[in-house]
This record gives structure tokens, sequence and C-alpha cells, in this order.
């Protein structure tokens, strides 16, 4: 591993990225990558805890796929970062059982996350899965594996850093120093939907992705929620927590132009009209170099494919040094090396009589 | 695999075997050796759910290679037999994960098992850790690993291969017939402890080992606990729950002499001093030949440790071939297929031009 300080973060492999994705991570992610060393996960065993149907998991390949595009489109330089897939990790299974008896059931069962995803893949506490209440223990293996120094997540996974956190501490006081102390850093910003809802969600279907086309962004844009009281272009309107100001904020580069169009919508002196075209020619700006980017790279037969593959590879190789010194401090390798030592001097003895 | 049906048990290398261990359980696996393929698990993965400091973890090995000595000392014969060590066969994690998904927290909370071993590790429910609610869904993968179709357990463990059964067809149903579905046999008798308690175990301290010498099995016979009652030889005696008299049952070969003694207890007309002679006796004829093979096999250095070794790695190609099943049948091998085929496509096509 080189000097710099290292990065994990990710996602579950469940479609293709938004907006909502690029303000609230994606947007952080290229700006840490020369900072850091970056380790991006698509976490299809995460997805496994609440989606594991044949027909979800005959997906994941696809949205893998998509994921890495919308990544690379975004402008993660896959030369200097890793992409890899989870489940192609054996070393990630390893390390999240042996991390399962450092932590009770209480302090998983107590955190609202757990209950959050259950209630949103329609379980209620009596159906959440053993594999469900483990998600954080599965994602500290995930963290500690690569020995990440930063782990950016949303506010909802917090408390899943600080499980890691603690998980950390316990097997290092118990079995020896072999990881740091991961911090989080508390990722970007929420992007409302352009329902006007307050989170941007594939689920919800308010969303504008990132490889939308142009006309289909201008659609979106012109059917988006706005200040309701405003029926007529001269009723002074509402900014603030107005979905179509939010978004002119994070992505029209034009900040005085955009304070004078935000005097006359208060001032009831602007149509929608004028406001959404606005929008519409900002977000196809911002858009259109990712989606020339993702076309580049789509264009390539197998190079999403053999990114993915090469970072799995190498995350491989970084996951098996991390567990061969896991299982070392605890003991386990020993037990099993003493009893094959043995054997082995035993074999060769006879071998030579 | 062979055709012959299959039996996964075992033991967590927790220390030496007794006589308790043999009525329990190796005197069954003794006799279903040629009736089954048998794998018998030294499961240090299970003892880590409860004890897993280093110090714990460092004796692991000289357990496992005394567990296998009194398994070879009661007869099991490593030639038919597959003896394994549980923490170096990484599809054990990778399965347990997997199936973690396929049962529920409350299915899992509701057994008492699990409240009895964390009661037995001196644990409350508030840190019960999450390794040992996963007790079970580990132990399911032990099982289904050689798709093992007997289960020979303890009465405490029959409900955790009620759990397998529920994984199993869950499974089966969802991704496809793998699995057979186990039966479970409950083993053996329990055998009362030395000091006339319910059950003989090394934590009471009530015990008589298997390679217990000649001089101690006589000393801890001589201080048995037998009718409290019968302070004198002429005081007619309870053979009822009487210990002594249950170790005869298990250990003297001589029925008819037995119902003589019994008889002349009853009656008053015998001391103790007699009957324990006998018992002591009859155990150290029984113990004599366990003696003589537990000293034959550990005459020879490095052969446990190679019947362990070369086990551990006949099971290892058992449990890989199972996981390939497992993971093609979910789909989650062809994630990464498609992925790597894909990318290697583009490599030899590069390579080509």
């Amino acid at each position: 591993m080189s000097e710099k300080r290292r990065i994990l973060t990710g996602d579950r492999p469940t479609g293709r990225m938004h907006l909502g994705h690029y303000v609230g991570s994606l947007r952080n992610r290229v700006r840490l990558q020369h900072e850091y060393e970056c380790y991006f996960i698509i976490a299809d065993l995460h997805m496994l805890t609440t989606k594991n149907s044949k027909e979800e998991i005959e997906q994941i390949a696809d949205n893998a796929r998509g994921m890495v595009l919308d990544y690379l489109g975004v402008g993660i330089d896959p030369t200097v970062s890793t992409i890899f897939l989870q489940s192609a990790i054996h070393e990630t299974y390893e390390l999240a059982l042996l991390l399962g008896n450092l932590v009770t059931v209480p302090r998983l069962a107590r955190l609202p996350s757990i209950k959050e995803m259950a209630r949103a893949a329609l379980m209620d506490e009596d159906t959440i899965p053993f594999g469900l209440l483990g998600y954080p223990v599965l994602q500290a293996a995930d963290i500690l594996l690569p020995k990440a120094h930063l782990v950016p997540v949303g506010k909802d996974n917090q408390a899943h850093v600080e499980i890691t956190r603690e998980l950390a501490r316990r097997f290092n006081n118990q079995y020896g120093e072999v990881f740091p102390i991961p911090d989080d850093l508390v990722e970007g910003d929420t992007l409302p939907g352009t329902d006007g809802q307050a989170k941007m969600s594939k689920s919800l279907g308010n969303v504008i992705f990132l490889t939308d086309d142009a006309a289909t962004v201008r659609k979106r844009v012109f059917s988006m929620y706005t200040d309701p009281n405003r029926i007529r272009a001269d009723i002074p309107g509402n900014v603030e927590g107005n979905p179509v100001f939010t978004y002119l904020d994070h992505f029209d580069p034009d900040k005085a132009g955009l304070e004078e169009i935000k005097a006359r919508y208060r001032a009831g002196r602007i149509g929608d009209v004028e406001v959404k075209e606005r929008l519409a020619n900002a977000l196809n700006a911002f858009l259109d170099p990712i989606r020339d980017r993702v076309a580049y790279y789509a264009a390539q037969s197998g190079l999403v494919d053999e990114i993915l593959y090469d970072g799995t590879l190498r995350y491989r190789e970084i996951a098996g040094q991390t567990l061969r010194e896991v299982k070392k401090a605890m003991g386990i390798t020993g037990t099993f090396n003493r009893i094959a030592r043995k054997a082995e001097e035993r074999k060769k003895k006879l071998a030579r009589q």
C-alpha cells in the first residue's frame, strides 16, 4: 500500500446514479480521489440483506456496469482509484464472521438505520433477516480490509462507522494493533426530488439520471414542482425550499445571474417558464461532459468490465494481506499452520525412509 | 462424493473427551462410521462465539490434537472418516454469510440454546455477541457444505438442525435444488457426573477422561457419590439414580453378574467398596484399549496432525464444490464471471492488435 491515507466508500448495485447521488456523494469522491487512495465498493453482498431473489441477483452485473460507467462519467479516474465487486472477495465474508463475535446484538439492534432499511424493504421487526442486523458488521469488514482511514457516508450510515471504530478498537486491544481507527466524513447535501419531496430517490420516481438525454432532462425540469401558491407569473414566489432554485444553486455556475433571477422571482417579475428554461440549460450543460464520458467508455467493448475486474483483483491482494494479518494476530493461522507443519514434516520423513 | 449417505457432527475444541462424551456421542459415531460417510468437525469458529481471547485461541491446536487422539482412541477410523478444522475452510464463512439473509432475527433469538450458551459463558441478554446469535447459521453452513443427510446432535442442538432444515428448504425453493434436507439424530445418553450431578462436564470437575490412567480412574471411582442414606453396608440402597450403577449399566459387560450385585445392594448385603471395585475394574477394562490406541497414535510424531491436515484438505474439496453450486444457483458466480469474461475478451483482443 502507498503512503497516502485510504478511503473506502461505495454503493449497492441497485440501478443507475442520479443527480441526488452526485450532490450526495459522487462530487465528493471526485474531489478526494487524488488526495486519498480510494477504494469504491460495489456492495452486492449488502444488497442481498434486503434484495436476494434470483431475479434481483441476475441484475447485479448490469447494474454494476452501469454504476461503474456513472462513476467514470462524473470523473472517477480508474487509473488512480480502485473499483471492486464485494461478492468476489472471500476475505470480506471471513472478516465479517470474525468481527461478529466482537459486537453485541443489542448494540446493533438499537441502530435506527437497520429498522429504516427493513421498513424500506417492507419488512417489520419480526421479519428482519439476521444478515440485515449484521449489515454494519459487513460494512466494518469492507472498511477494515483496506485499512481505510476515512469513510465518506450518508448521515444514515454514520452510526455504522462508529460500529466499525468500536470493532477496530476492540480488535486492536484484544489481539494487537492491526487496524487504523477510521473517521467518517458525512457526505454532501441531500437533493430534493423533482416532485419537491425531501430526497431524490429512484423508488419515489422523482429523479433525473446522470445519463438522461437532454430532451428527457428538459421534460423532467418542466414538470418540476415549484412554489404551489404561484399560479401566475406576477405573484411573488418563494425561493427557499423551492427545488428548482435548490437545483440552480447546485448546478448553475453563473451565481450573479442566478441572484438576479431569484430577486425577480421573489418580486413576481418572472415566469416559471424562464426559470425552468435556465435550469434545463444549466443541467444539460453540466451533464453534457458526463454523458460524453459515459458514451466514450461504453463504446469500448469490455472496458468497463476490465476496470471492475482489474480493480477487484487489485483489491483481492490487499484484502488477502490484511486478512492474513488478522488471522495471525488472533492466532487462527497459527492453529492450522502448526498442524500443517507437523503433518508436512511427517510426510517428508516418511518419503525419505 | 460416494453413494453413501453423509453425516456431519463434531465438537468445539475446548479440551479432552471424557466418559460423558463417549456415552453421549462418540459411541454412536463409531457405530455409524461404516454405514455413513462421516465428517467430524473441530468447530473452532463456534468456540470463538463465546471464547475468543488470544489465550483461548492459542490452545486450539493442542485441544484439536487431543480431540482427534480421543476420536481415534474410541475407534474412529481416519481411513473411512474425515476429521477437519472448521476455521481453515473459507467456504464455511462464505456460506454462513449467505445463509444469514434467509433466517430472521426473532427466529434465532427465540432459541433457548443461545441464551443457555450465553449464560454458561457468563453473558447476559445485553452482552450476547452477534456471532453467538448466528451460532445455528454457522452450524447450518457446516451441515450443508458436505450436503449431510444426518446430523447426530445433543438434545440442546436439535433445534439448530431444524433451523438448518428451514434454511435448506428456503434456499432450494428460492434458488433451485442444491441441498438435501438433513435429519437430526438425537445422540446417546447423558452420563451423570461422578458427584451425582445430572451431567458429566469438565467445568463442573466431575469427569473421568478417556485418557485418565488406571490409578486416576480408580481414585475417581472411589470418591464417587452413591446413595447418601447408606451409611453402613447393611442398609438397603437405591440403585436407581445412583451414578455408580448408571456407570456399571454402561460399562460392565457382565450383565448377569451386575443384576446379582444390584439385588444385593437393594437388600443391604454388599459394601460400597465391593461395588466400586467392580466399577473401577470395568472402567479400566473398557478404557485399556482406548488408552492403548491413543498411545499408539501419539507415539508417531505428526500422525495426528497429518490425519487432521489431510481431512481438512479433503473437506476443502467438497466444500469448494458445494459453494460453487450455491453461488451458481444464486447467480453470484454469474455476476463476476460475466464481468471477468468480457474483461478477458478485451485483454485478448488488445493483445492481438
